[in-house]
C-alpha cells in the first residue's frame, strides 16, 4: 500500500536554517570508560552511536569490539570473558579474541577461521585512569589522547566527576567555556550581580584547538571567588577547546592558586554527551576543605547547566534545527563548531602558529 | 552508510484513502490560555504545533512570542518577566520586549539592535476571560475571535471547563455537534433508548460556519431532559460550527430555559485538541442545582467522548489515514471538513446568504 | 517549511547488508486466539500488523473483521455482540454481521446496504482448541492449518503454554529448532557440558517445510534427559519447520517415550511473535510428574530464549539490519528463511519429493 505520512510530519513554526551543530569526527580518540569500570565482565558502551563491548584480555589489556556477534548479531556484552581472555557469546558460545577474530565455533567440525566470522575491533589505549578508544574500527589510529599531567603532579589534588548531558558535544563544550551565562544561569553561585567591568579576551585558534585568554579579569564575585582569593586581585584565566571533545578551563590567582578543570566529552549519541570532569588544583585552601565545600557548589552549577542544555536540545529538535544568533560575546562557540566540522571532514592540522588571533572587548 | 528502513515501515492492512482530516488554518484567532492562567511568570503554550511563550508587559497586556531565544534557542518560557515588562532569557539574560525585539545583550559593548536578535511575535487580544492569539506571527491579524455575550448577560449563569482530547479539531468538533452517537455512547445519560421519532434538520452553510437547526425535535429522554423540562414539549435546538474551531450547541425549551454550550477548541498539535467549554444557561432550575447535579453528568459525557475520540485517533494513525463512510445522518461532519480546508487555503468568506441550504430527515 | 532530518537519522556503525529476515506470507492460516479466549465479548487481536476484531455469531461460529468501523474508524472491538450475533459499534451503533456487512445504521431513514459500509472480513476455522484466521481478507482461503492429532490421542497428555517473544518469526523459529545454542544459553538445564560427540543430521527440504533428522544422537545429558531415559541409549529426534510459522520438535526414546513440541507462531507484528506451544507426550514418567517436574524447567528455557531473542532483535534494529554469518552448524535457519520468502512471494509448493537432501556432521 501507499505509505501515508501522518500530518505531524509537517511542522508549522517559521523555518529554521535547518542546521544542527552535530559533528562526528571519526579518526580521533575518545574516553570509553574509566579504568576502574572495566573489570572481569564485558562492558557495553556507546560511542558516536556505535555500540561497543569492552573487555580485558588475559594480560589485562583493554579491548573493544563492535557489540554484535558476527553469527546471530546478539550483543557480545551479554557474554562472558574466558580465562583465555577471549570473549564468549552468550547465545551459541562463539569465542572472539581481542582483535575480533573468531577462534572457536562450538559444534563445527571444520573450525578454520573465516573472514566473515569477525567483529570489527577498535584500537584502545589506557592512560590517566581512562580507557580511550579510537572511533574508526580496523584502522591505524592517528594522534593521541590529551594527557592530564596535573593528575599526578606533586602538590595537586584531583576530583573527578561523571555526568551525562542531553546535548550535542558542541552545545556542551560551548556551555563549559562560556563566561556570560554564569551571571544569569548561576546567579550568586559563581559570578555576582555587581556592576560589570569591561575586560578583554585574546582569542587564538590553531588547527586543532582554540583558546581565549582573559586579560585584566577581576577576581570573580560570588562565593567561590571569595573563598579562593579573599584579597581580590586579578586572575589569569584561559578557556580552551581541544579537538575532538575536550573543554579546559584554567585559572591562576596569584602564585599559590592554580585550578584546571578538564571536561573530556564522549559523544554517546548525537544528543547525549558524557562529561568526564577532571578537576586538578593547588589552592591556598586545604584540599579536604575544597572537596567538602566546593564540590557541592560545582555539582549544583553542573546540574543547572545540564537542565538548560537539555531544554535547549529539546527545543532545537522540536524546531528541526538550530537558529543561533551569535554576538561578539560568544567568544568560542563559532570557533568550536568550525573546528568540529573540519575534524569531521578530516582537514584538522595540528601544531604551528595560530591561524587566527583577535582581541574582543566585553563586559563581565 | 545506506539508510535501511526497518520492515515496520511497510504496513499490511487494506489501503486507506490516505487522508487525515487535519487542517491548519493559520490566519485565525485561537485561545492560548484563560486570562487567569497568565500571571507574573511566563507561560509556555503550544498552538498548531508552534511553541509559544506568553507573558504580560508592564501595562499588564498579554504578549506572545515564539518560545525560542534568538541567541541559543533555549525556551524563553524558562526565563522571567522583569519589572520593565521585558522577558529575560534564563541562559544568557537577553531581554526581549513584547514585540520580540532584543533590548539588552548582557556583556555586549555595542548593543545596537540587530534584526536577527528578534523572536517572532504573535498578535494577542484579551476578551471574555481568554487570551487569544493570532496564529501567524509578525502579521496584521484579520477578523476577530467570537464573542461570548451570555457570559455576562443578566439572568445567566456560566460554568467553564477545560479538557484535552487526543483527536484532531475536526473529529473533536464533529463529535461535539453529532446527535446520533448520544444514544449509543452516552446510553441512558443523555438520550434514552425509546422508539426514535423521525425528525427533520435544516442545514445551512455560510463561508465561515455551518448550522443545523432541528425542527420538531421532542424533549430528549434521559435524566437531563427530564430535569429541564418535566412537562416534555418540543425543543428549539441548533448545532453550529464556527471557523476556525468553535462548536456551539444551543437549546431553548419553552420561554424560560435557554442553554448555550460553546466549545472553543485550540489545536495544540494535529492530534491533540484543548477544549475550553463555556456553558451559559438560564434555566427553571436554580443555578446552584444545575452546577451540582448536571456538572457531574456533563463531565461523564465529556469523558466518554474523550475516550472514544482517543481510540478513534489511535486507529486512524495505526492505519495511516482515515477511511470514513458517511451517511445522511452525518449532518455536519463533511461540512466542517470542507470549511476547515477552505480556511487553511485562505478562501473562507464571511457574512452574506447561505451558500448551501438543505433539509435532512432522520430518526432520533 | 523544509523538513529537516535530525542528525540521529545518520547512523555510524559499519554498514550492514541491509536485510532483516521479516517475511509476511499473507495467503496462510494463523492462530488468532485459543478457543477459550473467545467468549461473549469481541476480542481485539493483531496479526501481521493487521488489527482484527474476533467475535462469535449467533451460532457460536467465530468471525473476524478488520478492527475498524467503516463509519468513523473507531475500533469495533470497543463495541458489543448483540444476541443476533451482530457486532455493534460503540460510537454510533452500526451493526455488522459476520461477513462484515452493515445491517443497521441507527437514525438513517433509508437503510439500504451500501458497498462502502463494510468491514473487510477474514475466513476463520476453529480446530484443536484454536481459532485460525486466513490472513488475506475477502478472499477464498487456500490450504489448511496443521492438525494436532496427538492432542486427543489415547495415552498422550498435553500441556499448553502461550508466550510473546520480541523477535521475528524467523528468529523465533530458528531458535526453537536450533541445537547448538542449548549447550550455552541453557547450560546445565538441557544439554550438559560433557565432551561432545560427532553426530550426523539429514536435512530434507520440501516446498512447504524443512526437517532435520538426527542420526545416532546420544540421549541428551542434563536433568531432563536423565529423567526420561535413565538407562541412556540413542534418541530418534526430528526438528521441523512447517510453513507459514510452525516449529516442531519430535523425540522418541525407546518404544515407550514419545514427545512432540509444536510451537505455533503468530506474527503479531514484524518483531513481535506469539508462541502457542503445544507439548504432547507419552512418557515412562507419570503425566502428573512430568507436569510438576518438567514444566518449570521448560518455562525457564523458554524464558532464557525470550531474553536472548529480544536482545538480538534490539541489536538488529539498532544496526538497521542483520549481518548474519552462518556455518554448517546452522542446519535449518537459512532454509527457514528461504521457505518464508518463497511463501511471501506465493511460490510455495506442497507435497512431492524433497527438493533438497543433504547430510551434515557436527559435534553435540
Amino acid at each position: 500500500m501507499q505509505v501515508v505520512r501522518t500530518p505531524d510530519d509537517r511542522f508549522v513554526p517559521p523555518p529554521t536554517k535547518g542546521h544542527v551543530s552535530v559533528a562526528r569526527p571519526m579518526r580521533w580518540w575518545y574516553v570509553a570508560c574509566a579504568s576502574s569500570e572495566l573489570q572481569r565482565r564485558p562492558l557495553a558502551r556507546t560511542l558516536l552511536g556505535i555500540p561497543l563491548v569492552l573487555f580485558r584480555d588475559d594480560a589485562g589489556r583493554p579491548a573493544a569490539l563492535l557489540d554484535r556477534c558476527p553469527h546471530r548479531n546478539v550483543p557480545l556484552s551479554l557474554g562472558r570473558v574466558l580465562p583465555s581472555g577471549r570473549l564468549q557469546c552468550a547465545y551459541h558460545g562463539w569465542q572472539l579474541d581481542a582483535s575480533g577474530h573468531c577462534r572457536t565455533v562450538p559444534g563445527l567440525c571444520d573450525e578454520t577461521d573465516a573472514a566473515g566470522r569477525r567483529a570489527p575491533s577498535f584500537s584502545t589505549l589506557e592512560r590517566d585512569g581512562f580507557v580511550w578508544v579510537f572511533a574508526t574500527p580496523d584502522s591505524q589510529p592517528t594522534g593521541e589522547p590529551i594527557s592530564l599531567p596535573l593528575r599526578s603532579a606533586p602538590g595537586y589534588a584531583t576530583i573527578e566527576h561523571v555526568l551525562d548531558v542531553e546535548a550535542t558535544v558542541h552545545a556542551t563544550i560551548e556551555n563549559a567555556l562560556d563566561v556570560p551565562h554564569t551571571a544569569f544561569l548561576h546567579r550568586g553561585l559563581f559570578r555576582g550581580s555587581g556592576t560589570p567591568n569591561e575586560i578583554c579576551a585574546r582569542v587564538r585558534r590553531w588547527g586543532d584547538r582554540v583558546e581565549a585568554e582573559y586579560l585584566g579579569e577581576p577576581r570573580p564575585e560570588g562565593l567561590i571567588g571569595r573563598l579562593l582569593s579573599p584579597s581580590g586581585g586579578t586572575v589569569e584565566h584561559w578557556d580552551r577547546f581541544l579537538l575532538p571533545s575536550v573543554a579546559q578551563v584554567e585559572y591562576r590567582l596569584g602564585p599559590e592558586n592554580h585550578l584546571v578543570v578538564t571536561s573530556i566529552c564522549t559523544p554517546i549519541g548525537d544528543f547525549l554527551t558524557r562529561q568526564y570532569a577532571v578537576v586538578s588544583f593547588r589552592l591556598r585552601l586545604p584540599a579536604v576543605l575544597v572537596r567538602w565545600l566546593l564540590k557541592p557548589l560545582a555539582l549544583r552549577i553542573l546540574q543547572q547547566d545540564a537542565v538548560v542544555l537539555s531544554r535547549q536540545t529539546e527545543n532545537i529538535r522540536r524546531f528541526g534545527g538550530e537558529q543561533y544568533e551569535s554576538t561578539e560575546v560568544d567568544l568560542l562557540g563559532p570557533h568550536i563548531w568550525r573546528l568540529l566540522r573540519e575534524a569531521e571532514e578530516g582537514v584538522a592540522a595540528t601544531g604551528g602558529a595560530p591561524v587566527l588571533e583577535r582581541e574582543v572587548r566585553f563586559r563581565a
